[in-house]
């Protein structure tokens, strides 16, 4: 029995079936921010409808409100003063708990439904989206607005989609007959129940509080779960509009809202306490390695799909178009301002340089022809401000002021004004050098726009340092420059081995550090980086369970 | 480009994802030994093909042999004498990642031809086969033949089956083309290799060497890992022949035979080193809820697919059919004494009796009624002997022994004669009486065939307990005898909450221990007694992993 809001979005789910099943380029939410698209008055409404929400209460009609909290603080300088509701741990999860028969008996239709009405309902408000990304992100509002709106929004299409695929191949009822030979055959009716684990907790992070949310969060509802969603304190609000727009689509179809409810806290404990809370089976996590290692030691009793650092890795060992090459890192380098867990963070280059068309490039030379790249690129103002954005944490303004140390300074970092948000944190990226051997420097994360051109013997050095990288430190993105048919293949073997995905000689448009939904796997979860990737069959169909009953007929 | 071996089994291939996708009844591999079937002289050939392996070295050309072990003990009391190669751990694992760039190279066709070629062997030494785990494990021929042949062989099809499912649902390349306006399409070629997660390690159990060994065995290996062969130290054989086997095809397709490897070891140490080797990251387990609870805690680098005990239970509120229910039971308590994962040992009775056509039984008479039907069902000793078979291990004898002081005797165990095998240790079922407060008396498991008529206060109260037992004992089977809608309705829920497979009403030739392949899903890794179920999506999608590259066209 279909559910109506399953066939009103049918022909969007069957696109994103056929999408999943070809990976060539597809979305339906469109990434540019056009009047055409959203409506003539949709920048306006969206800037108005997100004003409405600063300066004072996010109200959600969850259980066990205890308190009120403003955690958030804007990259920009922005003062918000938007606060949430804080809730009882227990309260949360004893109402999450309490959906669960009804949320199972609406059936994989129904759920995957809801999720593809939510889904809409997000994307018409992507404007309002744009502007809580960039102020709690720090993320510049072209960026805000496509990774914060349809990109995201694709990727929880994607989850949906293949929880949908997942769930479609258990079919609702069968009937089982058996042959006795000269005897009536046995028959047996059987029905197959999809059933989701229990409560699932998605912990988002502070730079990509939807694009990194709403995977575990929609696989999670659609296959069955209820969803504790625990932003980032200082990226709540694009989370709060998200589960605001979900209970709404829940409640106006007679389901209990609290399927999906918002977690505030500044204190870790609270997390902790909910992460090992037995009746929790599902965490989603997306931030550093401490606190993963913790999830996967003393969470145990759950399921947990991690996204945490690594040391993303690009080397260059020769090109037929240096310029093309110089302009794209310099792009990847600068975009909001290096804090993506795929921005590069060592770039590899042989000791004796790179062969271009326009002949052989020392190291030395490789590495200031980088400098003066970024450097060109940023020296538009506008161009400079659009592009970092904002940095997002304070941690990460300490390590750029201390990065420096770590090596040859190739170009230092500077602080840029923002005359539209002049307490913003601003800065450029800044590029080191240093040999290969000096691991402590470059072999660790430096999030943000800290970055290493590392000189290693030759081209077999390097990748095999590179496959090192990505088994011990784990890597997102793996990228390289050759046009020798032989490295690449070096390459592509080590990167099949390492587990990472590889970018090979991009210097147009497409950058490493990006992407695409429907087409680009995003992580792999077979390196120390993440353990699962967006949003293959390994990171839904784990979140369900079957079960069965039969009878003689 | 497909692979000889693939197109050579495609046919079955592509039955067997229609009958996963109805879950009607459906097995390429037929349960009647009949010389029709199997040939005119597969019986004979088969028993003289098991005979040759007896006495004498079972030889696998592995690596790293230190020495010869033959630790095998027949429950049927016969002296098999063959023995096994002991390899050293680390050359094991060392042979097995160096096989993995060409197992994975040889692609999901490649690796599922391979699966199903070998298949089509085993099931044609299904004879062989029987006589190997009848006289290891203590099963009855029959059984033997049915369960650790073509059953069996169905899990391990129906393995190969999701994993292709999922494997192919990843298109090895694609053509992303992105439109950018009036400006030229940004346009990329892509290619998704899927890369199996490393070295697995399959721990087989004393009771079921193929049926539990196949499934984590054969889905490991389609997606792309090489795989070491744990048996447990009692039954070997039937192990050691099914990697023969595979090495066997491997070999003749020009692929390094160490994809797969025997490890035989009596010393529990050498499995806990296997299992927590940093190169194994998959471990299939079946056995008991200590070593279980021991790899949960230890082998933290693999993910785990763990199948351990439970306390399976049945509750009688009522029947139109006594006698049906009570020759289904005594049929179900007999087989194999009791010693499957899947054997009631709790049956929930109302103090007040359960209404039958001949009116309401009490309680002690369900109870009386039970063990009068146990006994008639032995009383021919032919029938006795094949359907109990003999007793696997001294664990389980000596669980018999002790039983009796745990309620109240409604049948006592007996020792049978077995004419053909006088060394047998065959034993009939003790069926106890108690009451539902006695917890530490049945609630435990008591593997082997040793259950328990338990008094519950009424319907209601027994419902709720059956939940409470799945929830914190587990359990891989439910049964319920009702002819009330409500208490059918109340149970189905419960079952749903708790995450049991439900029987109802049992009265014919289908019973509550006994699951089909391609229909019923075995286990729901949903409750304690195991944290998957054969051979679901969950089961099989985090064995994989795909790396994609991506370049410019």
């Amino acid at each position: 029995m279909a559910h109506p809001l399953f066939d009103k979005h049918k022909p969007t789910l069957d696109a994103a079936l056929g999408a999943l099943r070809t990976r060539g380029f597809w979305s339906p939410y469109l990434e540019i921010p056009s009047p055409k698209v959203y409506g003539e008055t949709a920048a306006a409404d969206g800037k108005a409808a997100f004003d409405a929400w600063l300066g004072k209460r996010f109200e959600l009609d969850q259980p066990g409100i205890t308190g009120w909290a403003a955690p958030e603080r804007s990259p920009f300088g922005v003062e918000l003063g938007v606060s949430y509701p804080v809730c009882d741990a227990q309260a949360l999860i004893d109402a999450a708990t309490a959906t669960m028969p009804a949320w199972r008996k609406l059936g994989p239709e129904g759920r995957v439904g809801v999720c593809l009405e939510v889904l809409a309902r997000i994307n018409a408000r992507s404007f309002e989206m744009s502007h809580a990304v960039m102020l709690t992100t720090g993320q510049g509002w072209v960026m805000a607005f496509q990774a914060g709106g349809p990109h995201a929004q694709d990727r929880a299409l994607e989850a949906v989609t293949t929880a949908w695929r997942e769930m479609a191949e258990v079919p609702p009822e069968a009937t089982w007959e058996k042959p006795q030979g000269k005897n009536p055959p046995l028959v047996m009716r059987k029905q197959f129940e999809i059933v989701g684990r229990g409560v699932a907790l998605v912990i988002g992070c502070g730079t990509f509080p939807t694009w990194n949310t709403y995977p575990g969060l929609f696989a999670a509802l659609a296959t069955g779960n209820p969803v504790i969603v625990k932003p980032h304190p200082n990226a709540i609000l694009p989370a709060a509009i998200s589960v605001k727009i979900i209970r709404e689509v829940l409640a106006e179809n007679g389901i209990d809202p609290n399927v999906v409810t918002l977690a505030v806290s500044e204190d870790p404990a609270v997390t902790q306490r909910l992460a090992t809370h037995p009746a929790v089976t599902t965490i989603d996590f997306t931030g550093s390695n401490a606190f993963g290692q913790w999830l996967m030691d003393n969470a145990r009793q759950a399921t947990l799909y991690a996204e945490m650092a690594g040391v993303n890795t690009v080397m260059i060992e020769s090109t037929d178009n240096y310029k093309g090459l110089l302009r794209n890192m310099a792009f990847t380098l600068s975009l909001y301002s290096g804090q993506m867990c795929t921005t590069t963070q060592a770039i590899l280059v042989p000791a004796a340089g790179i062969s271009t068309p326009e002949g052989q490039v020392p190291f030395d030379q490789v590495a200031a022809d980088l400098g003066a790249a970024i450097d060109k690129f940023l020296s538009d103002p506008a161009t400079a401000l659009g592009v970092l954005g904002a940095v997002q944490s304070e941690a990460t303004l300490r390590r750029i002021e201390s990065a420096p140390s770590l090596g040859k300074v190739v170009l230092a970092s500077r602080a840029l004004e923002n005359p539209e948000f002049p307490k913003a944190n601003v800065r450029t990226p800044l590029l080191l050098s240093c040999d290969a051997a000096d691991e402590a420097a470059w072999m660790e994360e430096r999030f943000g726009p800290i970055s290493f051109v590392v000189k290693v013997a030759d081209a077999a050095a390097g990748v095999k340092l590179a496959e090192r990288v990505v088994r011990e430190k784990g890597a997102i993105t793996l990228g390289l420059y050759s046009t020798n048919a032989d490295v690449v293949d070096d390459m592509t073997e080590a990167s099949l081995r390492a587990g990472v995905a590889l970018s090979l000689n991009l210097t147009s448009g497409v950058f490493v550090n990006q992407s695409a939904g429907f087409s680009d796997y995003h992580a792999t979860g077979a390196n120390p980086a993440a353990n699962a990737s967006y949003t293959d069959a390994a990171f839904i169909a784990n979140r369900f369970r079957v079960v069965q009953r039969r009878w003689h007929v």
